[in-house]
């Protein structure tokens, strides 16, 4: 049977050795039984042309079977949002979707960490809009829609080292989604009546 | 022939007075020839329940004809994060996509304002992450997804009377976008030839 596929979300195609970083992540998805597809935005190919990079992360998110989604907080108290457009599209497509990050404080935690909170009917930040708290890590259509197409989010705290934005808290979560996923979705069908 | 149904996405369902906002937003739509669909997180009957406020939503989008989003930057440099969601749940439902901003500037401008940037092949924030560079408003996902749906962004300066989020400059932009849309969605079959 053909590996399932997972389309690689995330911030790390900003990063500076992106394409190490998704070799690194296909690897680990080959181990635990998957095949990675990692979108490549700043390759040279297609580097500077904003067009194609849509239509090429549109195309390779097609032939995904699953969704993976970097999570971790960038540049605010959110997710990506690129990612989480990412999301909403292979949601709207009915695939699961799992995502995976280095922060697993609140939402609301993070909101009010950056020293923006009033109060007037419940938490507010200074524009005067409700600091969502439904005791989630990020906004409620992030976490819903995972939760709603079958999936989970793996959380897994950085190392405290006083670095912001681990990569290697960000590689933690990722690898222990990946062997949340294996569980739920490939050792059901090794444990077919066959084999008990 | 029935008015075509916009989906009214935007972080404006965070507002103290969200009701209100939206009757306005609805009404504005209706002067313009599109009925206006917009959620209401806060509502009583559902305040506080995530599960059933993400159907409700996800609901009212499979109704909508068009989505028209708030991009106006929430809480850092880019959309709101829920917003995003949806854009990528209608554009992947291949439905047309509109945009609005209270915020005109480049997304690598908002970044750089914010003082965290470094030269390393070109500009990266402090947690090494390149800043992407499109000339674009925001994420190329979000832009290129319009774009490429036929859609288009309404942007807005806001007065520059110093109040960051000024719920006018995004009432101005709303009503912009939906002049833009009135003439490339309604007017085309009002000037068919029976008309001419």
């Amino acid at each position: 049977m053909a590996r399932k596929k997972l389309y690689l979300a995330g911030p790390d195609v900003f990063l500076a050795d992106a394409r190490a970083v998704g070799e690194r992540k296909r690897a680990l998805c080959w181990e635990f039984g998957f095949e990675g597809l990692f979108p490549l935005d700043n390759d040279e190919d297609v580097g500077g042309n904003a067009p194609r990079i849509f239509r090429d992360n549109c195309a390779l998110m097609q032939q995904a079977d699953i969704g993976l989604f970097n999570l971790t907080p960038f540049r605010g108290p959110s997710a990506d949002v690129g990612t989480v457009f990412e999301l909403g599209f292979l949601f709207a497509q009915g695939k699961p979707v799992y995502g995976y990050t280095a922060a697993p404080q609140r939402y609301r935690e993070r909101v009010a960490r950056s020293g923006r909170v009033v109060e007037q009917n419940g938490p507010r930040d200074r524009d005067g809009y409700a600091i969502e708290d439904f005791d989630l890590i990020d906004n409620l259509m992030i976490v819903r829609a995972i939760e709603d197409a079958g999936g989970v989010i793996a959380a897994v705290e950085n190392a405290g080292d006083g670095t912001d934005g681990d990569p290697l808290a960000a590689f933690r979560a990722f690898t222990a989604c990946l062997g949340l996923m294996r569980r739920r979705i490939l050792l059901p069908e090794a444990a077919s009546p066959r084999t008990n």
